[in-house]
């Protein structure tokens, strides 16, 4: 990774340049070679919807249309199927805000949709290093995109929740600034999109938001011959950014993997609740912001042990 | 945590002080007061069965009859059912060497059972910091017990094998020394129990064994009257002791939980095959010792995204 490159294309969030499904039948909206650099103005993940005046009612009335609005497709020239497509990620700037929600119960979203019978919304005002939350409380500033991907070989539109072989809504928080993408390349030209970016985003992204924000992504692309993957890799620059020191863990102990999580992200709230004076909704929404989500034991059976920890470091002493 | 602290009472790792079932009915072999410092002699899991010059055919081989002894338990008073036991990990002490090894496939153990058709066995030599490798790779040291807990409320003997409510097998890695671990009292006197130490242990522990070591383990106990949980808790020193900075991760993506771990830790295995020059045995068993399994996505549904990271700080430059 350097600091010392140019960009050579610039790719604005207009209509012309965004689409909302995987599909290889899309046009590209760019071409460019290994090597060049390119800046995408990637909308937020509900495409406008949020605004920094919206409150958990508006949340809970969006549409899910237009979700993810992606920037792209864009061309690789020399890519083709069975190469890896390297995405170095070299820079990302937020634009001063964003927001974390979870929907009503009813409609299912996210690890707990049966404790939440009503949405939440935070609007987080973003600093330099810091998004600011309630109780004083500061989130350590992680920006990367949630959705980074290539067009799958399959035909047709394809949604864009699911993460896929060819990538996409994978949400892997250490995909941070400095760090590079492999991606599986399945049709001619790779075709890459990128948007739904999160300003911080705890494992699991458990409300089903990050710190959801409008942002740009600027990348370098190079495709590898050499390389063979089935599945999304990457070099993370900084495995465990704002999740370094002590830490306060819950365990979830389940028969069952999920249930195991569930457990350990329900033990977090309630701790957050009796010992950091959160709601409970505060609590799930700085969970989905700033979770460290392990899985500390898969191997005995029939129990499981999954782990989840939030830094000391994020409240005030 | 304090350094400054006096050993209270020491308890060896004879037959007299090892039990292997959780058992509420058994009598404790030590009572101490709160805030008292107990150093516990602990034998590894499999009780003496693998030894410097074992092999992987030896490791194939063991009776799972002693698995695990632990030493205990220890009657703290004034603990009663409903409050919480706060062990304070003060030192860990390992004897200059540990094992960690996968059984032959058919035995069913382990993440991958059906990957390994035989086990293999790799004996470490432990130094003051660092755990070596082959190809002078180094993991660095992380100590702590994979099992630590008290007696259950249900009556009879119960396997060491599942973690339980009371914590137990539970292999939170992030459990070193300077952390505080909170367990929900179920029994008069707690009557706690550790042991299954680990001088490291990868994120879920895939082979079924972390770096498997006797050890020495210091404690000081407290009894919270005001403090209520359901499942363990803990404080821990360091969330990501051996794991900061730059990463490699791999990614694996499924409509099961379990599955898409399955497809991380056999993206990274193939990743350390054609990187790094290990046989599958060999990054099978590093996995093991010192892995990073993150949930990156668990509310894509249908899809999930568990990623695994190995720092690129335990390979030679």
């Amino acid at each position: 990774m350097t600091d010392d490159y140019t960009i050579d294309y610039e790719l604005s969030d207009d209509d012309e340049y965004i689409h909302n499904k995987w599909d290889n039948s899309l046009e590209s909206v760019l071409t460019v070679e290994p090597g060049e650099v390119v800046r995408f103005e990637c909308r937020d993940a509900l495409d406008g919807q949020i605004t920094p005046g919206s409150t958990a009612e508006d949340f809970g009335n969006v549409s899910f249309d237009p979700v993810h609005p992606l920037t792209g497709p864009v061309a690789v020239e020399g890519a083709e199927p069975g190469d890896v497509l390297a995405v170095e990620f070299l820079d990302f700037e937020h634009k001063g805000w964003g927001y974390t929600g979870y929907m009503p119960g009813e409609m299912g979203y996210g690890l707990l949709p049966e404790d939440f019978e009503e949405g939440g919304l935070y609007i987080w005002d973003l600093g330099d290093d810091v998004a600011h939350f309630v109780n004083d409380i500061e989130v350590p500033l992680n920006l990367f995109p949630g959705i980074a991907g290539v067009a799958p070989a399959a035909s047709g539109a394809h949604n864009t929740l699911p993460p896929r072989d060819t990538g996409g809504n994978m949400d892997v928080a250490q995909l941070t600034k400095g760090s590079t993408l492999y991606l599986p390349i399945e049709v001619e030209d790779a075709l890459f999109s990128t948007g739904d970016c999160h300003a911080a985003q705890g494992d699991g992204e458990v409300c089903v938001t990050g710190i959801e924000a409008p942002m740009f992504v600027t990348a370098r692309f190079d495709v590898l011959k050499d390389k063979s993957i089935s599945q999304p890799e990457l070099e993370t620059a900084a495995i465990s950014i704002g999740s370094e020191g002590p830490a306060y863990g819950t365990t979830g102990i389940d028969d069952n993997l999920m249930g195991a999580m569930k457990r350990a992200v329900r033990h977090m709230i309630s701790h957050l609740e009796s010992e950091h004076g959160l709601t409970r909704g505060e609590a799930y929404i700085l969970c989905s912001a700033a979770l460290d989500l392990k899985m500390s034991e898969v191997v005995g059976a029939p129990n499981w042990s999954v782990t989840a920890f939030l830094p000391n470091s994020i409240f005030p002493e």
